[in-house]
């Protein structure tokens, strides 16, 4: 289902395989932390050119790898475009409550 | 107030100071995780050397020194015995469930 659903992209973890360590590991980039932030704020998949970060393109590359290899975020191609959504019902059976928690602190904190 | 309750240990962060990227620092670490689990688990404070953790007494020490300036931890002497307690109230006020989902998500991952 994995393969199927994620198109040309073949290295999405499956959802059973998500660990919490590679979940902190991910999340404790405020860059990403801001991605996923612009994602939850969204009700559709996002660009990789469209989020408000300031990195170069390479950069944004490896910051989408490293959410998409956590199982944090699932990307696929429309055409050329590379679309971004977040995994919410993975990481919720997951870790119940996890993501919720930390974009809100990231919004608290975002807020002052 | 921080000074009088932490005996001297003097360099505990308010709690309005807590921030988010220090709490996941700290969290990021496993060794760090399981003390904070095994703080949740305690109705009353933990000697430093009482911990099941695996790792030299001075890593140990950096590990409770990263805990306490993030404000997930608080430090006080009874005695000769440095006692440690989770700041559970002061980050439920910084970033309500936080702690609590991830102390479950590392207890769930724990279970297997």
């Amino acid at each position: 289902m994995t393969a199927q659903t994620a198109g040309r992209i073949t290295d999405h973890v499956a959802a059973e395989d998500i660990a919490l360590q590679d979940v902190l590991d991910a999340l404790v980039d405020p860059v990403r932390r801001s991605i996923v932030r612009q994602l939850a704020d969204s009700d559709r998949g996002i660009p990789c050119g469209a989020f408000d970060i300031s990195v170069t393109r390479s950069t944004s590359t490896h910051h989408f790898k490293v959410l998409r290899r956590a199982g944090i975020i699932r990307q696929r191609y429309e055409g050329t475009v590379k679309l971004n959504t977040l995994r919410r019902a993975d990481l919720d059976r997951a870790f119940p409550g996890l993501l919720d928690t930390i974009i809100d602190a990231a919004r608290r904190e975002a807020e002052g």
